[in-house]
């Protein structure tokens, strides 16, 4: 089952392909003050930068989210792996420019400017990102560290 | 996108053949006094009843599910989803009768008896189980509650 470890550079454009091209990801969320993990998958859109998603504000992952402003995010599958950890913060819809919601809706084919005062977006940035398929990918895994993608 | 819904008895047969069959699963776990959610894929086996996990006993998905004695489980794909929220309870490897590691070993090719006193074993039990794969499924998720298959 195991295949030889990707190089990093493949590891690295891998990864970017999957921010750039995929539609959804697992958005795992914790309240501050405790109770039951949250995991539910969401939509997203990638300016290169930070990640777009939206949701309902009463939802447990938009509670989570923003009584925490962190979140877990994995992309890919559970024996191709791509980790985010990540700083989010909860903003008005209105706030997020037309053109993002153009591109998130282009990606997704739903614009979550119809859902209505409920929803709210979450910008979510990456503090740490890892990239693993199986056991012997585990070694050099990590692509990102503190916001900026290593060397 | 999106397919018609299927009828109860074949997602609750969808649901049973992804618990008998399946190797891995998004294992997302929180700690009671707060901090960044955990989520990470792990190999499972599943009795009929309860799900059996091993990982170390220090790693995040350890830590939060010996402190919080909750999990929620994801199984199968993005678009595709069964979510169970569960109870879990860590108990030693050796505890764990022969029989059911075998089963275990056999369905992963991994026996964590191998990996020493710094693993433990996670008792999973179900209390809550939906599947639904897009919107249309949205309705009608909820295939176990209180830990009961719903008729």
């Amino acid at each position: 089952m195991d295949a030889a470890p990707r190089p990093r550079d493949v590891r690295l454009a891998d990864t970017r392909h999957h921010l750039e091209s995929d539609i959804d990801l697992w958005v795992a969320t914790a309240h501050p003050d405790g109770g039951a993990p949250g995991l539910v998958p969401l939509s997203f859109d990638w300016d290169g930068r930070d990640l777009l998603l939206a949701t309902g504000r009463s939802t447990p992952a938009g509670r989570n989210m923003r009584a925490s402003g962190l979140v877990r995010l994995s992309l890919g599958e559970l024996r191709d792996v791509i980790m985010v950890d990540a700083t989010v913060v909860e903003v008005p819809l209105s706030s997020v420019p037309s053109a993002r919601w153009e591109a998130y809706a282009a990606r997704t084919g739903w614009d979550p400017r119809e859902a209505g005062p409920d929803h709210a977006a979450y910008v979510v940035t990456p503090v740490t990102i890892q990239a693993w398929r199986e056991y012997p990918e585990l070694v050099d895994r990590m692509l990102m560290r503190e916001g900026r993608w290593l060397p």
